[in-house]
């Protein structure tokens, strides 16, 4: 199973409502344009690889319904303005409307589901070379000592975030059909708890061992010896190697580098954008509502979904998404075309078309 | 109002239950030992200040009791129990041993409310001093440049934390007080709140300007200039300057060094193990439920308290309650005697007698 697909009419486009998970498994239809930008903004996707093959799929819905031109623009700019930090969302717009504004009226809308469907293959088959790509790295930790080996992710960059395998999930999903015994530190990933709620879900289904802990715990566990690897993805990776994850990606990349533990961002390379080289100067991060630092949503012992606030009604709330870690905490990127050093070196030497 | 008294009866104590809090605002009368006990392990009191002040009360309640001493040797016993990582609790429970081992059993009960009202009298005094000296520190950095002066806040080192004043909050209220311009990010401090219940709830009624914020955002804020000084409080502080306080603060004193913003920990002197050196191997950490971190207590929007859970059935978790800061990241410490470099020697000028 996929976490985009298309319905069996060939038009509709199927998702997973992720803002259910992981009390219910619910699967929506998307049927419009304004469906797919709904699904984008509200969250019922998320993961810069999954946003970006939604906004393709968003383009196939658009063009079903009018294939000219300026409809299609205008609805490239819509779903460009649905989030702003995970640049695959630009980058799988400009690929598809590339291809349209190339395509005639009348071949457009099977043009744009055939380019989607590519995007998709794509996506999936990236993970998977980043996930044979990161297991070497669990592998080596295994070879130099008996034992479990213990890794750290923040958020959720698996299966779920992407059409297939997931970023810096993929390599322990290898690692673990490869029978290497590993043990997963599950960041809670506040204030979404895609962590708590999507990354546990998953390694759970897959029978991957895995502990949640506080966003606040990863240091402590590292200045203990408790963390051999850590894991995370990107929304935007600059051509410097400067890395925009959730907030507290930063933090995470801190402790690590204090405590000498090696830190890897697995992404594709649509995460990488060309154009910016500073990521804290230059890369967009997304304020959303304080009401998700401040209201928390889950089943209660009765079975039912309830939200409950946990600050005072009159406190006010600030609620960045992302934050930056510069290259220089990075140990190295991981990429459907190997590993590399994060930096503009690093990165030519793997992408010398694009660098 | 203080956070723990002598109830009319010149026997029972009184405190306020901090796990009801921000919600509701309910005080509870503790009248034996084993419920002073419960009101420490259950964090109905929290707070290294006001849990050694809390401890203090509880051999008055045994005393009560029973002032046989190996009745009271027991109490000690249970009491030392109760938590593992504040250091004031053996202080406080030894201190009052030393004055009720030298007293009459005939007098001991009367005296160990003495002594005990002095440890309370004396942690107020001392964060009083706290925050006149800590507020030298903000009232600097608003003579450098117009403009609100911005603090970050990890937990609840409050009023609520001790028995009056607070410790990392009592230079904020000194220097609101003097009319400065001011406004302090409030670490959520998951798992347990601390920050979005107790210091936001604290800070809203003093009329300080505040925002709750995820405890992942503080590097984020840190990067963009957005916090000029972080404060927090601490359970324990050892003769080198490292600083065990709740779990993450370690995390934020990283992305203040990396930043260059200055780091404070407020403490009074009975916070300061001057038995231990080095905190990160020694100073013992609780390891407290996961419960706290799987289920999440709130207020709904029909007004109930309820409890949801946020993380899989089937996925374990996992809960360290403090971290440790080690001393080179830590600016200063701030004490009842001034401020001083979190090494041997900046304690040592100030506390010759001890260190």
């Amino acid at each position: 199973m996929r976490t985009i697909w298309l319905e069996p009419d060939g038009g509709a486009v199927g998702i997973i409502d992720q803002t259910r998970l992981p009390h219910d498994f619910v699967a929506v239809q998307l049927g419009t344009l304004a469906e797919a930008a709904h699904a984008i903004r509200a969250m019922l996707v998320r993961g810069a690889p999954l946003i970006g093959a939604t906004a393709a799929y968003g383009l196939c819905l658009a063009a079903r319904a009018d294939p000219a031109l300026p409809a299609l623009e205008r609805a490239a700019e819509l779903l460009n303005a649905t989030r702003p930090t995970a640049v695959n969302l630009a980058w799988a717009i400009r690929r598809m409307m590339t291809s349209l504004r190339a395509t005639d009226t009348g071949n457009r809308a099977p043009a744009a589901y055939a380019e989607a469907a590519r995007i998709a293959d794509e996506d999936a088959a990236q993970c998977e070379a980043i996930g044979r790509h990161g297991a070497t790295l669990i592998e080596a930790i295994a070879r130099q000592r008996p034992g479990r080996v213990n890794l750290l992710t923040h958020c959720n960059a698996g299966w779920l975030a992407t059409v297939d395998w997931g970023t810096a999930l993929a390599p322990i999903y290898v690692a673990h059909e490869r029978g290497l015994d590993l043990h997963v530190w599950v960041d809670e990933t506040r204030p979404r708890n895609q962590g708590a709620s999507l990354t546990a879900w998953e390694l759970g289904r897959h029978g991957v061992p895995h502990t949640v802990i506080a966003d606040n715990a990863g240091g402590h566990l590292m200045q203990h010896g408790k963390v051999d690897l850590v894991f995370v993805g990107a929304d935007r990776v600059t051509r410097h190697g400067d890395v925009a994850n959730k907030i507290g990606t930063y933090l995470k990349a801190l402790a690590a580098h204090d405590n000498g533990v090696p830190f890897h961002v697995a992404v594709p390379s649509s995460t990488i954008d060309w154009a910016l080289a500073d990521g804290v100067r230059e890369i967009p991060i997304e304020e959303r509502k304080g009401n998700e630092v401040a209201i928390m949503t889950g089943r209660t012992e009765t079975g039912d979904i309830a939200s409950v606030r946990i600050t005072p009604e009159t406190s006010p709330t600030a609620n960045p998404a992302f934050d930056v870690t510069p290259a220089r905490l990075v140990t190295g990127l991981i990429t459907e075309r190997g590993c590399c050093a994060a930096s503009q070196a690093g990165l030519h030497a793997l992408f010398p078309e694009a660098a």
